[in-house]
């Protein structure tokens, strides 16, 4: 089975963990401060975004930052 | 204690791992096709570095993506 990419596993992880905390997207926006397209631009994996996003998100969905980067084997 | 940045988190948690391996910057750079100069900055937490800069760093280094955001509480 082909390796996922970052942006894959990132963007993946990241939509798992806004449903699993029942929140929108807009909702995310604005508790992380980044705007609502970038927010819809991660999740399909659309963005090469950077650490400080990262931790902007990680701090929205008030979880651990190795969360995004967790792989299902 | 003040939380750490992820900034802070991640050129730490580079800097060990890279050292763990036992290679230098110059041969870290030489396996992922980044500066030399990118790879001291980043370990110096001066580069808000990508998600795809992050791949290329756990493939050079061997390494899982989340050892890199792992934190000492």
């Amino acid at each position: 089975m082909e390796k996922n990419t970052i942006l894959e596993i990132f963007s993946q992880n990241m939509k798992r963990l806004r449903q699993n905390a029942r929140i929108t997207q807009e909702e995310l926006s604005f508790r992380s401060g980044l705007h609502k397209n970038y927010i819809s631009d991660a999740e399909r994996g659309k963005r090469n975004i950077s650490l400080k996003a990262i931790e902007k998100l990680a701090r929205g969905l008030d979880i651990d930052l190795t969360e995004f980067f967790l792989q299902s084997n």
